[in-house]
């Protein structure tokens, strides 16, 4: 698998990152999330099912975070998250577990972590075409994983007042917000994410507290383009300045 | 009080309303909601604490609908309201009922209605200043039926498969949609009122279905204002037009 893969170099934020040719690949969606997190650099951050590493990396190159994990369940996505923790020399600052996030209370204390941040896979079993790799298939459906193992995962490794970050589809918005109260992430900033302009929302980001009081923040719509490309929040997410 | 009370004339839609100097006053909200809101002419509409009937004259004039119901618990404004469906020559297509609507099993039998529209109080009873005016504050604050109260009704009320329209506070998106769910009516549209681009939301416009399937379409934003007035879509929701 290792020698298919290539390396994408990103001006923005000095990273690079690798990943399989013919398995999971990242999107946009991953850029946007860690664009709308609010997280310190003090702050232990987890990255739930983190693929090949891109959300540990960013937070710790973008906000200066010190200490993240990033959990998953697929061997070669691990393998090539611990590869790209080196090329980026932020092994001692990043740590890949390779584990299944439904079994969080075998690899973590309980309220082990300040920040949760995670890009789960969108569509049930029942929706949608299923990928016929593998490794894709698990990131895209909810395979090895469902909105409420992730939030029950994310629930029990939060400290109290700790703060979850999460992409999900918009159509899954009711999903969402009500998996999250149950399990005691009361929402407390959303923002929508729109194409352009007059479109519907495809993405929403979602900020959670830890027992925190009821009261949503619902942000001005992020606009992915803007004319013939990327908007300026955009290309901020991805490092790079309009022009 | 009656005597206290002014003739507003709207051009659009060829209304008028006439409403306590004193006591409720309406805003922009039950124009938007009525802007958001599918209806057909056949359908059987019911509206929940409609105050001094806005919304019921509102359907009638925009939607033709011919059939429609507001439920009132305030004497004044219940008064009011069928003064207004006189006033507009309605009072064949809209009916006013004086009532509570925590009591709808005494009102109307189950599965009565098509549509179920409200624009009910925003503030819980221990959130904001109360105001001293009594018919004021039960429009403002929940003393006359929580969003439990007015979702259970409109729960009963509704047919199987019909539809919920309703204006709400945008911080309190996460309550909505939980009770929605909670009760059998599942969120199917849902629209951001922000006052300009680039501001947070205020309210927010939501249509649900009574036994309906999962999935949500979040549609682009409403902007209430452009440039120095109110946007071309606002306009619209009073029956006028820009320039």
């Amino acid at each position: 698998m290792l020698q298919d893969s290539e390396i994408q170099r990103m001006r923005g934020f000095g990273l690079q990152f690798q990943q399989g040719a013919a398995g999971y690949r990242f999107s946009i969606d991953p850029f946007l999330l860690c664009g709308f997190c609010r997280v310190a650099a003090a702050e232990m951050a987890v990255d739930l099912g983190t693929g090949v590493g891109v959300i540990p990396l960013l937070l710790t190159a973008r906000y200066g975070v010190q200490k993240c994990v990033g959990i998953e369940i697929q061997p070669q996505a691990a393998a090539l998250a611990r590869r790209n923790c080196l090329l980026n020399h932020l092994e001692r600052k990043v740590s890949i577990v390779e584990g299944d996030l439904r079994r969080h209370r075998e690899l973590f204390a309980p309220q082990s972590f300040d920040i949760v941040v995670t890009n789960p896979p969108y569509r049930t079993r029942e929706t949608g075409k299923t990928a016929p790799d593998p490794e894709r298939a698990a990131a895209r459906h909810e395979l090895a994983g469902t909105l409420d193992d992730f939030i029950a995962a994310a629930a029990f490794l939060l400290k109290n007042g700790g703060r979850f970050h999460i992409v999900y589809l918009a159509e899954r918005l009711t999903d969402l917000l009500t998996t999250l109260r149950q399990k005691n992430i009361e929402p407390k900033r959303l923002r929508m994410v729109h194409s352009r302009l007059g479109d519907a929302a495809r993405l929403i980001l979602v900020e959670g507290r830890r027992s925190g009081s009821p009261g949503l923040q619902v942000e001005a719509p992020l606009y992915v383009y803007e004319g013939n490309g990327y908007s300026a929040e955009v290309l901020a997410c991805y490092g790079e300045m309009k022009g």
